[in-house]
This record gives structure tokens, sequence and C-alpha cells, in this order.
């Protein structure tokens, strides 16, 4: 083979796999304990849920999400809640995260980091189009003792239509099942 | 009858009949134009949602809604995106129902008075308890003349467990259906 078929054969194939590779990866949600992985934005122990699914791209993490045919606010355009709920999730999830990286632990090392919102803020910048994917882009702002600031930018087609900020709390143990309190 | 009996007898009745007091009241969003009924958290024309109804209560608005058993963040406590969702709604029917009252206009006058979301902010204050039917309470803090602030408690059991601020601006024309705009 020529170098310049192998590079083109290489390239195709990297275009080709990098799109199953969002598919391969764990994301921070798959690290929660089986008994704290029931939440209904991103829990893959909820049947009912939407199985949001966060991930490192560098110092930011992402998230995509597809909202179903019914999740508008009137037609033509998605419900603010649904966008609210996922900025949420990837929030509290990129917050998780963080904190594994801040203390250079690995995301299934023990004991589990786990946290639940203290405050949510969404900013909706412009009418969110029904039909797109959603991409989701969060900033750590701050780790703290107790705390942890997430800023997440929320685009449809291109267009940054809300922009939330999440302040997560480590979670009470009052919070905790049984099994862990 | 004698008096005391007449009492009695009217007290009991009022009892009686005050349960279903909430269910002949037609709600601010039974009063949303057709079209503008979708929405997944409060349209009466989305067959997926929620449909929260908010009323008047004084100067004050509520709303009450059961979670469904898969609402949650973790097991036995209500996922904070619904709660974000439901106070999302509630304020923006608050909103409306403020300006139609403000303006001495019945609710089904024309032209119809339709607010989105510019701005969401909900601190968590306690854990939201499954199980529980969940009481907004809303107050109308500023009526302008492109925006109206509202802001909503949550509570259950008798517990405050969220605290949120709904900032609702009139609908851009871009985002009515054709049949309006």
């Amino acid at each position: 083979m020529t170098l310049p078929a192998f590079v083109f054969v290489t390239i195709i194939l990297l275009r080709f796999f990098s799109q199953f590779n969002i598919k391969t990866l764990k994301a921070f949600q798959d690290f929660y304990p089986d008994d704290l992985s029931h939440c209904y934005g991103c829990g893959r122990n909820n049947t009912h849920g939407h199985h949001l699914k966060s991930y490192w791209d560098g110092d930011h993490t992402f998230a995509r999400f597809t909202p179903e045919p019914w999740h508008i606010a009137i037609p033509g355009f998605v419900y603010g809640g649904l966008i609210a709920s996922l900025i949420d999730c990837h929030g509290i999830g990129s917050a998780a995260a963080a904190v594994y990286r801040a203390e250079n632990r690995k995301m299934d090392s023990q004991p589990p980091v786990r946290f639940v919102t203290a405050s949510l803020k969404v900013d909706f910048l412009a009418p969110t189009p029904a039909g797109e994917t959603l991409e989701l882009n969060g900033e750590i702002v701050e780790i703290g003792v107790k705390k942890v600031i997430v800023d997440i930018s929320v685009s449809a087609a291109g267009i940054k239509c809300a922009q939330g900020r999440v302040i997560a709390v480590k979670i009470p143990e009052d919070m905790l099942p049984k099994r862990l309190g």
C-alpha cells in the first residue's frame, strides 16, 4: 500500500470508528453505585427515565440528549423543564467526576462520591428547536470541601439555547440507602 | 330544623363539597389557547405530560402534583428536575394569570396572554420525600411591561423542600404557531 493510500484508509477508518466512541466509553453515571442509580434523569436502574450519560472532554464535560417528540413547551420548541432537568443531572455527574479527578482517584474506587443539587439556575437564551440533539457542555467552576459549582451550556443545532449553573453538595448521610448509611 | 342543627348540617355540606372545589374550578392552563396547550409540564393537549393545574388562592397561586413512583432522584426522594419543571410551569401560569388580573380581564378574553421562561432558579432546601403530594405556592413579586417575576415554594408533608423564582417574559412572536403569528 502506498503512503497516500495508507493515510486515506486510516482517515476513513478513524472517522468510521469515532462515531462509536461515545458508546464504548463508560459514562460518569455508569460508575454510580447500583442503589444510587435510580435517578429519573440519569439513573441506569430507572426504567422510565432519561438515562443521561456524561463524559469528560478534556477539562470540560459533555452529554448529548435527543428529546422525545412530546418533550415540548409549544409545538416546535423543547420544554424548558426538560432542559433544566438535563442541566441538573449533567451538573451532578460532572461534580462527582471532578472530585474523583481532583483526588486522582478512579471513578470505581471506594468510597463512592455522590452529590445532590443545592441550587439550580437556568437562563434560557434562545428558543430551543425540537427535533435536534441537545449538546451539554460543562465547566467545573469551583471544587470546595463540601460543594462543587458547575456551569453548563446547552446547544441545539449549533446555537446556544440555555446557560445553567448547578451548585452540588455531597449527599447527606440521611439520604443514603440503608446499606450505605 | 333548629339553628344548631342547621349550622351543623351546613358545615358538613361545605366540608363535603370543598373536596370537589379544585376539580370544578378552571385552572389557568385550561384557558391557554388550544395550539399553545402542548406543554409537557402543563398542556392539556400533551398526552404524555404532567398536566399541572394552577389556581388562585387569594393573592397567591397554588398547584398540587403527585409524582409518579419513578420520579425519584434516589429511592425515597423526589427527582429535583421534576420539582424544577413544576416550578417552571406554575410560574409561567401564574405570570399569565397575574397579568389578566392586573388588567382586570377575564382569562378567556382576547388577545391571549402567554409567557415563556427567561430564567428559572431553584434552591433545594430539604430532601423531598417520595409518596407525598407536592404543594406549590406562588407569589407574584413583580409585574412589568415585558416580564413578570414569580416566587414559588414547594412543600411536601408540610415541609418546605424547595424555593424557586421564575422570570417570565411574554412569548416572542416567532415562537407563536402560524395561526396566531
